[in-house]
């Protein structure tokens, strides 16, 4: 259906391993416990949407030196066999839930008087029950858990040949969905019947799985931007978005496209070209050594240049085996921006009291600079009907 | 596109309320405090897919008596507000965590000597960062933290008469796509394209997403049953799996389809006739009453009968707000199942080393036994080329 993607081939992995372990080494930590969905698959490559059934708790536990081990459920042990990871402990789940395997794992890796990371900190999460986290504190006591989210994040942030590859191939399926949307949106038609149109066609041409698709539509602009389609007609003067995260091996792309129903009004027209400036000056500012502070200043300079507001609370984010990743593109996060870095820009506006606009692109980051994984919207807003 | 669905209304949320509430009356719980998707889209009746980014904590705290409280980031308060929670505390993240907001809101609910609910146990995760946890912890100190898992598990089993039709129509769509497989699954046609098509096909039969996909083939049987469609092209004599978790307004139905590439092998053939036999006793042991572990049992015996060897760790699990939700229908599991609960019935055999089959069909339990929510598999096993 398209070209062939570079391999995540042994090498990637090994490139993978070694900069969590130098994170690892720099925070003097003995081992690394990884339970989130998307930390497990970066770390071994494992495929699966299972993680939709909540019911059993995965784990991938990282020495300092030497490779990672799957504590994991038995009916994951087939699909981990076909990762890299050849230490593979399951046990039967749902019953057993694997703590005593898990402490025995993360025992043998770090010295009683060491220090056991995990990611604790903001936008983490714990997937495994609490309890289970309480028994595995006592059972791997005296040694210290601590956070290590910082450490997993960075080491994710920049992606390789191969990541980018996916990220941009899941951008092609999404925009070949996006440019039939002035067909598939039209007056009448329900906002979820577009959107789901908008899937199937992403699907047909060749995502994966679509793992985000938000579909809003008001007068002149919409209400909030991550609502599901709802069953209301499109109606002349709508403003729709369609935001959509689609999934290439695991890799997601996140970006959308806005599109009037009949004839735009001049705010709506206005706005739109204003969000397209913004984007054009989030590209020229977004380089190695720029902060995310300065991608969003960037935008939100460009924004006020053209009369508009700003609206919300970030102009982007990160991309990758998560639909949004470190760094925030806002005031205050002062991540330095590094190459292959794979970033959504994603300014918005207020164009009057609950009446939202936003633009959204994708891009990699270049030692020269942003280049765009989006076929990008044009500047002048696209018309249905 | 199909007939309306009775509504969510403002009665359905009382009930569920009432439930939640009678549980924590029972345990002497003063609050409970929920953080998983699943459980703040059943008690609030919110929709969105924006779970898919991790980056920001939501919750909803339950007084034992009155309403629940949502506090939530700043970008979930406009599609929060259409549900029918009116108590929405809002913090701008990322950045904020609502840490401060959340420990006031319970500290209000629970007096100093009073406890705080929370789901800990199996099959539960806690849908905030563990530092922001810690904190929260030490901001409602004296009051206990204990778990709440199984009483909010308990309250969401049994489905209404609304949420039992939206499973039936997420069937529906899945059940329309699955009719169409023989002509879309074909040799020389890859796993992958093949899924795809399925999902495309399950969202113009009225999906609003395709919230879970598996896809695996393989010679007379398939190594495993949780994984992605692979690129290698289906060929004759392999038996395919295709197991969709189909969402219409939240709400999951999990089902799964097998196919021949070509003739099948009798052994192929037997398996499919006797997990056919193994699902009718599920059908007929599933009544209120019956344990978990009874319908298990009566699987386990039709497929012992028929001259296979059980696979796997349980032969189903109840389906709703998740893909999987308890019980889980295996040895141990003493759940009595009652009235309106929603069945995923999901026999496996190994049909030789590394090589599997599994039926799957979702019913609901009525006073009388169960009802088919599929238009099930034939004894006979489905045939493409």
């Amino acid at each position: 259906m398209a070209e062939p993607l570079p391999p995540l081939d042994l090498a990637e992995f090994a490139r993978r391993l070694a900069a969590l372990q130098g994170g690892m080494s720099r925070a003097r930590l003995d081992a690394l416990l990884l339970t989130a969905p998307a930390d497990i698959a970066w770390i071994s490559g494992l495929r699966t949407r299972f993680w939709q059934s909540p019911c059993r708790a995965w784990h991938v536990a990282v020495p300092q030196v030497g490779a990672p081990v799957a504590v994991i459920p038995d009916i994951g042990a087939a699909p981990m066999r076909q990762s890299w990871v050849t230490d593979i402990r399951s046990f039967p789940a749902p019953g057993a839930d694997g703590v005593a395997e898990l402490a025995a794992t993360l025992g043998a890796m770090a010295p009683e008087t060491g220090a056991i990371g995990l990611p604790m900190g903001p936008g983490t999460a714990l997937h495994m029950p609490l309890a289970a986290y309480r028994r595995l504190t006592e059972a791997v006591a005296p040694r210290r858990l601590v956070d290590a989210g910082a450490l997993v994040s960075d080491a994710r942030a920049v992606k390789s040949a191969a990541e980018t590859a996916r990220i941009r191939a899941a951008a092609r399926a999404a925009g070949a969905a996006f440019a039939r949307l002035p067909r598939l949106a039209a007056p009448g038609r329900t906002v979820a019947e577009t959107g789901r149109a908008v899937e199937a066609a992403a699907l047909m041409a060749g995502a994966d799985w679509v793992g985000y698709c938000a579909a809003v539509a008001g007068p002149g602009g919409y209400p909030d931007v991550i609502a599901p389609g709802g069953d209301a007609p499109l109606a002349p003067g709508d403003v729709l978005i369609v935001d959509l995260g689609v999934v290439v091996e695991g890799y997601f792309c996140d970006f959308a496209r806005n599109l009037a129903i009949g004839p735009p009004s001049a705010a709506a027209r206005d706005g739109h070209a204003a969000l397209h400036g913004a984007v054009a000056a989030g590209l020229a500012a977004a380089r190695p050594g720029a902060t995310a502070a300065d991608l969003h200043a960037a935008m939100a300079a460009a924004l006020h240049a053209a009369g508009h507001r700003p609206a919300g609370g970030r102009f982007g984010h990160g991309i990758g085996l998560s639909l949004t990743e470190p760094p925030s593109l806002m005031p205050g996060d002062r991540t330095v921006l590094r190459e292959g870095m794979v970033l959504a820009l994603e300014p918005a506006i207020e164009l009057g009291p609950g009446r939202f606009m936003v633009a959204e692109e994708n891009v990699v980051l270049r030692e020269s600079g942003a280049v765009l994984l989006t076929d990008p919207a044009d500047a002048s807003l696209m018309v249905a009907g």
